[in-house]
């Protein structure tokens, strides 16, 4: 049958995977994959092809950027074809052309959903999902920050959370961390002087999301910029107005300082 | 060992459980589960049980929210509880407090996420997540919907796209649909005529997302508003201003009107 699934890997290792994933993924004649779109820091791919008894066939950035993922379609233009991706499979929009591309061919397609890096950031912090503004992308130090900066800024105006993903390139190995993006955000404040990012601003830092060891950390600017977050990924959390709820899940589940109490009332 | 656990169900049936939420409950001594936050609508639970191999006891809001969730609190005390919840087990905020509470009397909790209702709307959508903004719900006819109003008001002054939950009421197996919540923010226009939502507006209906048969439908509010999307749940995008690549998604999985391409250049 000509069909393309998409199928989440979830975040971290082989058993983010859905159980109707797997169903998926052992139904199907061809198996790709990517990596290059998210990290799964403990993914062992022999031992997820034993789990499957399917053999995958990993895809680069250049299979689908420069070659318009033409071996991944081939593959759905002959038998059903499942593409694996890390997290959920169109939080990133990457792979929304592909799929465009096998719709125009008559190729039908469906969606296996995994568990997004987003959700489980804000999951994991205990802080309202509707009180969430724009999300944003800190870039590394020779990009210029000056947009999370102001999306940072326009939540805040609006009394929202901000959720600020830090930038990453798999392929080497290279993360932005916390210290780092707090950092750049600092440089931003030290031109426009907005006052969006101080030394006493409020700021939630939380690494690696999805795994066994996920470590979440509340405190103001100064205290976060040099504090040890371990291992990637990392992402940073900007409150808004924060419900006294919100303050109770920070200090229980993020280490807060208990003046929070006093501060947001 | 002391230890609550909580495990997100994810979407729809028993198959939108990771793999590691399944070995999570195979290790439990206790497993509860709630679903009255959300509705699973192809969910077995006895086939579920078949599939842990565990008995499962179903909690009530009551059980929460009156006893404060002492039941499950008390498990945990004596041994390793799972406490299964629909989606992501924090993206509703209401166990939250039930976390705090643990971590308040000593027992450790962990969180195993699950597919979120949001991140299945918006990868469904083929929208770009970083463009949308506050998430909102629209309350049932009898409520005044003024606050989702204002919420899709403000986002789309900021270019960005509104996610719209709708109402539910599970146990009474009442479901807000797209075309009543079409017609509630209708009413709040015509009282503050600031064409937030007129008949030339567009928006994007999402039925059943996550399940076997999603249905997503964009058009025109005037074309929604009578239109069948089938059985819930239901969910409405607002959108902001679409990139080319977002209407081209529009156009191939949400049965778009090839007019968007000219309206959105």
């Amino acid at each position: 049958m000509k069909e393309l699934v998409f199928v989440g890997l979830g975040l971290n290792d082989e058993y983010g995977l859905t159980l109707k994933g797997l169903e998926e993924i052992k139904t199907a004649d061809a198996v790709f994959m990517e990596t290059y779109t998210s990290r799964m820091p403990d993914f062992n791919l022999q031992h997820f092809e034993e789990l499957c008894g399917k053999k995958i066939q990993h895809v680069t950035r250049q299979t689908l950027e420069e070659e318009n993922g033409k071996l991944i379609l081939q593959a759905a233009e002959v038998g059903k074809t499942v593409f694996l991706v890390p997290g959920d499979p169109f939080i990133a929009t990457t792979h929304v052309t592909l799929r465009i591309d096998a719709e125009k061919v008559g190729i039908h397609t469906r969606i296996v959903h995994g568990i997004s890096i987003i959700s489980a950031i804000v999951s994991l912090s205990g802080l309202h999902n509707y009180k969430f503004g724009k999300t944003v992308t800190v870039p590394f130090p020779e990009t210029p920050a000056e947009t999370p900066y102001n999306v940072i800024a326009q939540n805040k105006k609006l009394g929202l959370h901000t959720l600020c993903l830090l930038d990453l390139r798999e392929p080497e190995n290279r993360y932005l961390t916390i210290n780092q993006a707090l950092r750049t955000l600092q440089t931003v404040e030290e031109q426009k002087q907005e006052k969006v990012i101080t030394p006493n601003t409020v700021a939630i830092g939380v690494a690696r999301a999805g795994s066994n060891q996920p470590m979440l950390k509340a405190g103001f600017v100064k205290d976060l910029i040099d504090f040890d977050f371990g291992l990637p990924p990392f992402s940073l959390i900007f409150p808004g107005e924060l419900h006294f709820m919100e303050v109770d899940a920070l200090i229980a589940f993020a280490d807060a300082p208990v003046e929070f109490r006093r501060l947001f009332r």
